[in-house]
């Protein structure tokens, strides 16, 4: 673990809150899990099954469940000697704490922009922001308060970047393309490249200007080399609070709801609409025009087809073997209907056999 | 939608052809979908089923197809107010009129090196290019008459970039790769990196040198962080017409034929060799070393692991369910052959029992 | 094929070993494959089934096999013109003669820092390295001798790369990531960005800062595009001679073993743990949290969602058909559980249609 900066028990439940049950003088300064924890660590019981790994860790403190503290302090007859923070969410409590321990450690940044950025004079650059070694910002773009656009980024004309928003190095961000405050974007992303549009005249493919613009909320996070392209005529639109992964691809028009998450490779076709609280496992693609529900889950490599307005976990890969045994099955998916076929012709022999025997059995 | 200088519809019908039924002298501003087309819009009737959205739409004009302008006349009984345009494929030229309001829209652009650039002295830069900040540009690249090369991006020695190629920010072109005339290359795109050729020496992984390049013709479209490896011998090749969307990967000596087009994230294994006017839907996948016919189609999330010799749509992916639904199914898809055999001994046990039966009538 | 400064067959034995039959003084100048070789190229035949085009190359020299150089001679009785290198592995000693052209060819590099570049005072670069223009180097980074690191590079603070090692355009390289030597890294990989880590609170995901870093070993090549995420307390590890393609997503607190790769679009969600000398087909998906053993194949295009305890060849995906056929398929492995239980309402039928048989045989 990295250690860092210490801060009191008693503080760190000031800030976050829950029940301290032990020392709030202690200081910790930093996290670790059930098993790599030290002394000098605080840390966290959230799935249940580890209640006994959590008996015998070697931690300061540990965040856990009223359930897990009762268990774990009958457990040592009144006796466990770990400082306990009792919370209903032991997980949050961890990020909120790592955020906090993050926040210490973090090193203090120099506002302002760097010599060797190319900055447009009819850009706007918030005086508290920092603009990084060679980054380019074209006119008429404006980068809000505490903002931070590290090494190599490109901010296009017009577009505007919200408070206390962090680019990573290598950022390419089109023009007139929009973030919210908070947001984090990782390198390589590409916001607001044109979208794949094009009509087909006699076989050949001619280009349709892609028009429109990102548009994306508070409280995002978009991963390393993922995309996201402009709308054609009106806007691709992302809502507060959704989490992309490294490179996921969103096409031209699409719309995803507020807290969605995406894992990664995920790709979403043209002018999907896409509810809120969805998560894609990694890999997972969604044709375009479809409509997606509120609440829905999509497992890991799966091809999303049609619309979906049920909420649920759906699932659609093909499962794994041995390749010689994946050889067999194989061949008979490609026939599954001469399959189906035997299978009708057996039901009809043997109807017309029953019948039969029934005849018999009446003479 | 985006407003901008006006055009005459005259204007419009003498440069794009079409039959106009109405106003020569009326202007309009953009192009909008049929819903949202105001007084200042044309608009475009392709789709037979929209054809009562499109009798009720504001806008100015409307491309429609012969067939379409007759109806709609008929319907309004002549008094059908919108002016037309007439043409066989209103798709296409509502591409072509969006093209000319781009163009009537695009900022003028200065041509020359920016001063933060870094150019090779060898390097040959067209007087009329235009050559953004923080771009690199390696010895003996010759960039062609009014290209443009935005901030950030790497030309490598000895590259040839055609006339009014456009690579938007951030594009890593290696060395000795060409493209043709008219190019669009978005960001993140990394053209000719090394193959992925080794061989294995007992269990260790011997590098094979790459020293083909990337050659790909004209009016090519590459989408952000698409990855195009050069070949290792011979050259990658991509001919005229081919548009590519965003994180494709195309490996080495692949030959892609020419209108070819891609959805995102595709993927092309190593010395494929992919017809012309084929279409692949997004992150179909393509083995390395086949062939694949003019005119195939694959769906999406498809695996192609065979050549495809005969023209035609080809698809294959493991269709969603519920993943309670999708548990059970996987569940027998596993064990597919035990089913197959059980139908098998099923056919056995009922041939025998035919067989007794005909002996028992025949008794 | 690319020509080059020459060198002596008695030369290219010397430094690479194998049996020489024929002229050490032939100046070979560069290698091509079996039908393209010209009287100045080495070729090589590794393939057996290539034994007839080999016997009719136009090349000056090829390596092969023992086997294979005795029956080419028996062929031509005795007076096979080609000089003959014969080696065990004969497409290993093309892949170190390659690279041994390759470094004859290679232009020199001038050693030092591109005055474009941002370098931190505070980075200590090798006087031996050669730092492109545009790059940027943070703090406390640390550049191994004879690296190079190419236009556009971002390095982040406390990062350490390796000696020799090769950074093509555009990569972006996050601080206190570690590389060994002898790395390649291509343009656009984006190396320790902060995995995808969130508590959910209540419908909100909470961001888990993550605070390991990525650690690599030696003779590593990372593909363009490549994503990999540094670890969440503790750190992703990628063992010595892994070789990962183009658009490769690691996962945060991965672990692979060493001489593994991974062909292009492969992804490994989060603290995957991968054995060595492993291959993965392109497009082909790990599961987090999964264990993998070692020597381990996966076929392209397959998920892996289970862990693989037992070396061998892996496959799981949907086998392509025409569309037609396959929407045949595709409906009925969406009710395979109905033709089960047809499968076993017919056993059952058939159960008492025997016994009844049986008692009507035994009346």
């Amino acid at each position: 673990m990295l250690t860092t900066v210490g801060t009191t028990l008693g503080e760190l439940v000031k800030r976050l809150g829950g029940e301290l049950i032990g020392n709030p003088d202690l200081v910790v300064s930093g996290i670790a899990p059930l098993d790599q924890a030290d002394s000098a660590s605080i840390t966290f019981l959230s799935n249940p099954k580890l209640r006994k790994q959590a008996a015998a860790t070697l931690a300061a403190a540990m965040i856990v469940k009223p359930g897990d503290a009762q268990f774990l302090q009958e457990q040592a007859q009144g006796a466990f000697a770990v400082t306990l923070i009792v919370a209903d969410n032991p997980y949050a409590y961890y990020a909120r704490a790592a955020q906090w321990f993050e926040q210490l450690r973090r090193l203090p940044l120099a506002a302002g922009i760097h010599p060797t950025a190319s900055v447009d004079p009819a850009a706007q650059v918030a005086a508290t922001a920092t603009i990084g070694p060679l980054v380019c910002i074209e006119a008429n773009a404006v980068i809000g308060e505490y903002a931070r656009i590290d090494a190599g980024c490109f901010i296009g004309r017009g577009a505007t970047i919200g408070d206390h928003a962090h680019f990573h190095a290598n950022v390419s961000w089109h023009h007139d393309c929009h973030i919210g405050q908070r947001a984090i974007v990782y390198s390589g992303a590409v916001i607001g490249g044109e979208g794949f549009g094009f009509a087909n005249d006699a076989g050949v493919w001619l280009k349709i200007p892609q028009t429109g613009r990102v548009v994306i909320g508070n409280d995002v996070e978009i991963g390393g080399n993922t995309t996201i392209d402009r709308g054609a005529l009106s806007d691709t639109i992302i809502e507060d609070g959704v989490k992309l992964d490294n490179q996921i691809q969103i096409g031209h028009n699409c719309h995803i709801g507020a807290h969605t998450a995406m894992a990664g490779c995920v790709g979403v076709a043209g002018s999907a609409r896409i509810g809120k609280h969805c998560t894609f496992g990694g890999a997972a693609m969604v044709l375009g025009h479809l409509t997606i529900a509120d609440n829905v889950h999509i497992s890991s490599g799966s091809m999303v087809s049609r619309s979906i307005l049920e909420a649920g976990q759906y699932t659609g890969f093909y499962p794994l073997a041995k390749n010689a045994d994946w050889e067999k099955s194989a061949a008979i998916v490609r026939n599954l209907d001469s399959l189906r076929d035997k299978v009708r012709a057996l039901e009809k022999t043997i109807n017309a056999l029953n019948s039969a025997q029934n005849e018999s059995n009446h003479d």
